[in-house]
């Protein structure tokens, strides 16, 4: 079915049913596969608009972050495909090159839209190609400093771009920054309309031209300096972002204009669905839901690794109230949001802002606070230039927090953390820990604060959650040697050196072998006494780690050496279950027995040859 | 002495005199010791009446890439020593808090200064504690994605940071982005005074009321919005940069404010010194020069690698018209201004926007086009994510130019390009080539684009030059195989498997030694043939290179076999010569063979005793 065509000939009645449509499928397919649903049930009319006015396969729409492209992705092909979205071999939760031609660049991080639009905006003009070029970008995405530094590039360039501003207030949490304020204000500057009234009847004699000059400013003047308008952008708006027909209004009416134009959306999160529209944060990146309740199907007496890291963290602040935290707009996602309730003055959400939130950090540090920076594996390599150099360089004590280390599911490769061990790990003065369960987090942390910190510290741990609950795990809270790795069974022949919570795929395969399992919670710096011991008394010796091992802690310890390496392959990973990627990768029980098994064949085979 | 209060006892016309003094010693000092004399030159005045005003010691002034405080380091303590100033075992170019109290927050990289600052003043806050918090920015480094995030945040941290913008109309090129264009407004915004004027003669009646309103916004209808304002921060300005009373009289007033506040203070970069005032993109970051002629000391008849790569780049382009060039900011130091100049259309300078750029660039091949970002190793690692999200995972042909990957030399630990290698190679579909010597890397770009372009490549030269000249190596131009790797010499019992120019410093070693010498120019993929053939023949095999040992080329090779790697051990190397930093790490000649020996000899103890 050509649905572009078939919106284009739509009346408005027609259209407003048609997106009711939309509404309900989306629901029904994310309740079963999760996803995110919020933002995409607040771009739908925004999008039928966008499609009547402009061509995703003629001109070029580079939606920011992929997660607000649903409705995108049904108008452009993939209405049939729609149900298999985030799911192993399906399609993507994401815009994705591979995927559609209208998935002009792909994208799972935010702000990387107007930098890409604008080089591909210069590719077409020198080649003398006529198209549109806009721009889909949400208010949150504009915290981020690529987004910014781009924006800020447009005049220079000449760009004729038109950026479309989904203003939902949100970012993942609840938008910060200055220009979340500037975005509020437009939202209500009911005063701006009434005081043109004013003007008009006023005017008159010598000072007409006066006043019209002033009158220009007028806006401003009431509203605050317009941040589009002082970087040289029109900027338009607002307009109703569930109002068909004015969307399309302005849609049309920046189509030909022949200078770089803003464009505010007003939306509504979780528009349409009861549920997400009062909690669009639970409904940002959803867990399976029941349509009626808008309850989440969750497994009883599970507790995540995010959670159990926030809970700790927050028994820790109460206590050592120099323990101070941050995030990069994910208050939620990475557990904080106890210790935000709790210690609002020592909370810091500074929107998504890894960079800065990561010098920030070595501010408060410096001014004698241990602050602790929550933030997703993946989110972090937008930080790495400040790790080096603001942070490691001046060996500030700043601790890491890296959730979502490792495959991280649904969310696929532009999500998956399984390059921090890497990336992390070549940084002098850089302390990383991996533990192995909840509990082992928990202890990992607890010990972290009860010496003083010396420099900076990297935890990572996974997606996940482990039966359990907080009140246990809290009471059986010790400290671990942070030094020292741990022999969890004492075999012979083959030894397994294991990092993070995959040493529990490599327990049963150690003990029913009768093979060495020692799990190293501490990639850097290296246990080599223990390390020693293995290698003078195994024949093979295989590490393991849910990571890559291009540049991984396997990697690391091959100089000292026989050593293979079990990881995550050089390659970038799909998307699918958790569960499933790692069968893939062959980090799942089985696959690990198995390649060790095959390594070893081909090594006495080879050995046998030589 | 304490300068500290000298300067406050001064009358204006002894600050006058003093300010000449503390110009005449700076020009004297860089002329022997090459530095960043322009920006240094125009911010004497600023420094003066900064500390007259603000104490270094009490308050908290950060000063963003440090390369602007040679004033501020006289003034605090190193006014004996700064003839030392980055030699080897002197103090550093830039601020650094190991050096002093004074040096709050280290910097050689843009645009850290506003989030370490808000950090420290949330520190300060937390704990009750009075001071004053002070940024000092240049305009150039407002294009940086992480100072944006930081200014954006300064509202919702309630914040009452102080930030002086210097405002020279430079970054290190000159300055691009619409908040250039708005500095450049404010530079000539006469009329904005004028119109002050024409509004109290004409004010009168009931419309005084509404005009005093639209008085207040008249600013923004003259000169356009206003950047901070529209971020909600108090903006001031311009100032004279060189008037001391104007600038003490400004400080004065915004000393008590009760919230943030940005200070725009117009400076001449290389102000006082002739040469550098005409010419502040030379005097940037200057090598040794004669004081009266201007004229820089240089050793005729050599040519840099950057320059080889810029020449050969615009050879390239001369026939193939889809190769474009990007810079952030660096025109001339990454030898591009030949392109930029012979195609202005096909040429981008996108400032300090290092995370823009590569998605730019990736947006650019989308379009059809051979993007060559040409950028220094170690504000590559700004765009990092990017590298991985945006490039890698698309799988998009972009030429990644990477000079000063090494070691840099005078600009010490902040500036070298050590762990480029390292950062690159865990990057999947990336592939990465260090050339051996200028010849070689025209070679290899050469080749890079007489072949279809499948991904992304990155190529990688130091800070040095080499003599001959570009005719010589255009007429001797060749195509190279990127996939195998080069014996330079076949020999016996060890092989040398090197990577990039560090080859040059190993070849005597292996032809004296009658050693094996490989070159591995590909660095990913390997060559994994030859490096079989070299496992099979030779008893101890070392990899030397000019990068990290951690997670580096030779890392990459431990996994097939026994091999011992040379290369920048694990923490941040001091600054100094390059050749006293090459001889400190190990990796000239001597520290090359000298590890060689005590490796195998250890080897040999070890295995005898074993």
């Amino acid at each position: 079915m050509d649905y572009l065509s078939k919106i284009r000939k739509m009346s408005y009645k027609e259209l407003e049913k048609f997106a009711k449509q939309i509404r309900e499928y989306i629901i029904d397919v994310i309740s079963k596969n999760g996803g995110h649903l919020a933002s995409n049930l607040g771009t739908v009319e925004l999008t039928l608009a966008l499609y009547r006015v402009f061509d995703p396969f003629e001109d070029y729409i580079i939606w920011d972050t992929g997660h607000q492209t649903y409705t995108h992705k049904l108008l452009t092909g993939r209405w049939e495909l729609f149900p298999t979205i985030r799911k192993f071999n399906g399609i993507s939760g994401y815009t994705n090159i591979f995927e559609s031609q209208a998935d002009r660049f792909g994208a799972g991080h935010v702000g990387t839209s107007i930098a890409a639009a604008l080089g591909i905006e210069q590719g077409l003009k020198l080649q003398g190609k006529e198209a549109n070029v806009i721009v889909v970008i949400g208010d949150g995405a504009l915290t981020s400093g690529e987004a910014l530094e781009a924006i800020n590039q447009i005049k220079t360039l000449n760009s004729k771009i038109k950026i479309v501003i989904n203003n939902n207030s949100m970012s993942i949490s609840k938008n910060v920054g200055a220009l979340s304020h500037f975005f509020d204000r437009l939202r209500t500057s009911k005063i701006y309309l009434e005081m043109k009234q004013i003007m008009k009847k006023t005017v008159r004699g010598g000072l007409e031209e006066e006043l019209k000059r002033l009158k220009e400013a007028l806006k401003v003047s009431i509203s605050g300096d317009d941040f589009f308008e002082s970087l040289s952008i029109k900027h338009f708006g607002p307009v109703d972002g569930h109002n068909l027909r004015e969307l399309e209004e302005v849609f049309k009416r920046i189509k030909d204009y022949n200078y770089p134009v803003a464009v505010t959306v007003n939306t509504i999160k979780g528009k349409g669905f009861h549920s997400s529209e009062g909690n669009p944060e639970d409904f940002h990146s959803a867990g399976k839901f029941d349509t009626n309740s808008g309850e989440f199907l969750k497994t009883p007496g599970f507790i995540s690794y995010s959670k159990a890291f926030g809970k700790t963290l927050s028994k820790l602040a109460e206590k050592d109230e120099k323990i101070v935290a941050i995030t990069a707009a994910m208050v939620k996602g990475t557990g904080l949001s106890e210790f935000a309730e709790k210690f609002p003055e020592r909370f810091f959400d500074l929107g998504i802002t890894e960079q800065a939130c990561v010098t920030f950090a070595g501010g408060l540090a410096r001014a004698g606070f241990k602050p602790v920076f929550a933030v997703y594996s993946t989110f972090l390599q937008r930080g790495f230039d400040q790790l080096i150099h603001d942070i490691a360089l001046q060996n500030i004590p700043v601790i890491f927090a890296i959730d979502r280390a490792g495959l991280v599911g649904e969310d696929g490769p532009t999500h998956h953390g399984v390059f921090d061990i890497s990336y992390l790990r070549i940084i002098p003065n850089m302390k990383i820990y991996a533990p192995k369960d909840v509990q082992d987090l928990a202890d990992t942390l607890w010990t972290i604060f009860k010496f003083p910190l010396e420099g900076p510290v990297a935890i990572r741990y996974p997606r996940d959650s482990e039966f359990g609950n907080f009140e246990e795990i809290y009471d059986k809270i010790k400290m671990v040697d942070l030094s020292k790795w741990e022999i969890l069974n004492d075999g012979k022949k083959v030894a397994i050196i294991t990092t993070g919570t995959i040493t529990k795929n490599a327990i049963n395969i150690a003990i029913r072998n009768g093979w060495t399992l020692v799990f190293a919670r501490n990639i850097k710096p290296l246990d080599l006494e223990t390390l020693k011991w293995v290698l003078k008394n195994h024949e093979y010796i295989f590490t393991v780690e849910e990571g890559s091992i291009e540049g991984g802690f396997g990697e690391s310890l091959n100089k000292y050496g026989s050593i293979e390496n079990i990881g995550v392959p050089d390659e970038f990973i799909v998307h699918g279950s958790r569960k499933e990627l790692l069968k893939l990768v062959g980090l799942d029980e089985n696959g690990i027995e198995k390649q060790i098994f095959e390594r070893i064949e081909r090594r006495s085979i080879y050995e046998n040859t030589d």
